[in-house]
Order: structure tokens, then C-alpha cells, then sequence
């Protein structure tokens, strides 16, 4: 079972986050998805159904539309998996506070997704977005 | 076995870091260490003996002397364990540019570590260093 979560997951990284297919969010997550830790993530602690999920995506991916994850290791457990990762997409759309800058911006990161009946039900994360920070500071000072 | 990677990780973070008993890192760390990636960390991309690794931990351990970790999650796999984890310490030395602020300091981050014969052979981290920063600078400004 948990190859078959790896597969999942690695699934829905591919096409709702990397392709942007944000319809196909509801094959992969379950009707609430819970955003336990995430510290920078303007739905830190919130509980989404299956539309406020897809505003999420919309909203996140809109300054980075051609953004990409890519996994470094996965850890299947029970009824969860964790995920090292690497992440980039070039700046082209405002983020508030920080204009679009043009410059391809790179960010890691770990997550441990949680499943119920096979649907992504949460997750709990931690990317270094000081990193990102400093990325869009020297390019908006540059 | 891989709850005995669990225990022992759980050991080493207990007795090495949060009790600070330097001296019985080699008991849990291989001969060799590698810092695969720790965006911040000074050591991050070097490859330790006992000794650098020992350093590491005195001179990491010093500006929070009372710092602990506290696992929130462990997910074993084959020669990995991955690990959630939330992290407090109260900024009682200097740390470059940042003089003590007497503050307790929080943080939150995740860890995959790598095992060889049952020994921590390195690791590859996220810590949100990004919300230490914002805390830091509160308090010196404060």
C-alpha cells in the first residue's frame, strides 16, 4: 500500500502543482484537507475543502505559472508519506510586497503528506523561505 | 529494524542535543557524516569525521545551551528516517551579528537521516529559519 501512496502522491506533485491541471485536484485529495504546519503559507492552520484547495493553487501558482517540484526522497509510512524536494519558477507575477522580478527563483523544502482512504487529507511542511527571500530581495534591488 | 532506527535516532537527538552529552555522539554517528544539505548551517555540504561533528555540536549548542528538539513525527524507511520536529532555546550567547537577546527562540523543521550499519551517517534538512530571523530581530529591536 505504501508504494501505491508514493505513486499518488508523486501523481499529483506532476499534475496538479508541476502541469497546473488544478481540475484534477479532486482525484488526489480528499473532501478536507488539512494544512497543519506551514509556516509562510497564507492558509497556515486551515482547514480547505475541495474549492478553497483549488483557490489555494490558483493564488500560489499565478506569480510562478511555470513552477516546478521535484522530488529528492521519498519515505513511505503508514497512511503517510514524507518528501524532501526542490522547487523553482521564474517570477513573473506580483507577489504582494514584491513586484515581479523576471528572475528564476529556487527554494527546498520536506513535507509529510497524510492519507485517508487513499486521498491526500493534509499535509505538514517546512520550505526555506528565508532562501526564497533573499533570491527576490537581490533581485529586486538588482 | 527499522524501529530500531527510530529508537536510536530518538536517543541521539535526546542525549546528544537536547541533554548536550557531546561525548556520546560517536556512540550514534558513523565515521564519516555528511551535511547533504542544511540551507544556513554552517557545515552544510561538508562531509564530517567525529571530531568536526563534535565541533559542530559546541559550537551550534553554544548561543542556545538549553535548546531541545521535539519530534512531532518519524517515518522509517530502508536506511532513513524522516523526521517533523519543533525546536526552542533560549538565546543566552552570541551568535555573529546577533548579541544575546535573552529571548526564547522557536523553530520548526524537518530532517531525513541517512543510516549506515545502523549508525547516522548524514542528513538532509529544512529548518524555517526564516521565522528565527523575524524573531531575533524582534527582540533586538524590542
Amino acid at each position: 500500500m505504501s508504494d501505491h501512496l508514493c505513486k499518488t502522491l508523486q501523481r499529483f506533485l506532476e499534475t496538479v502543482w508541476n502541469e497546473g491541471n488544478i481540475d484534477a485536484a479532486p482525484e488526489f485529495i480528499a473532501d478536507s484537507y488539512a494544512i497543519r504546519h506551514d509556516p509562510g503559507d497564507p492558509w497556515d492552520g486551515k482547514v480547505l475543502d475541495v474549492e478553497g484547495f483549488k483557490n489555494r493553487l490558483r493564488i500560489s501558482r499565478t506569480p510562478f505559472p511555470d513552477q516546478r517540484f521535484d522530488v529528492e526522497e521519498m519515505i513511505p509510512g503508514d497512511h503517510r508519506v514524507a518528501v524532501s524536494w526542490r522547487w523553482r519558477g521564474i517570477h513573473i507575477g506580483d507577489i504582494p510586497g514584491l513586484p515581479a522580478t523576471g528572475e528564476t527563483i529556487s527554494m527546498s523544502g520536506l513535507t509529510i503528506y497524510f492519507f485517508v482512504n487513499d486521498k491526500i487529507s493534509g499535509h505538514w511542511q517546512v520550505a526555506d523561505r528565508l532562501g526564497v527571500m533573499q533570491q527576490l530581495t537581490a533581485a529586486a534591488n538588482g
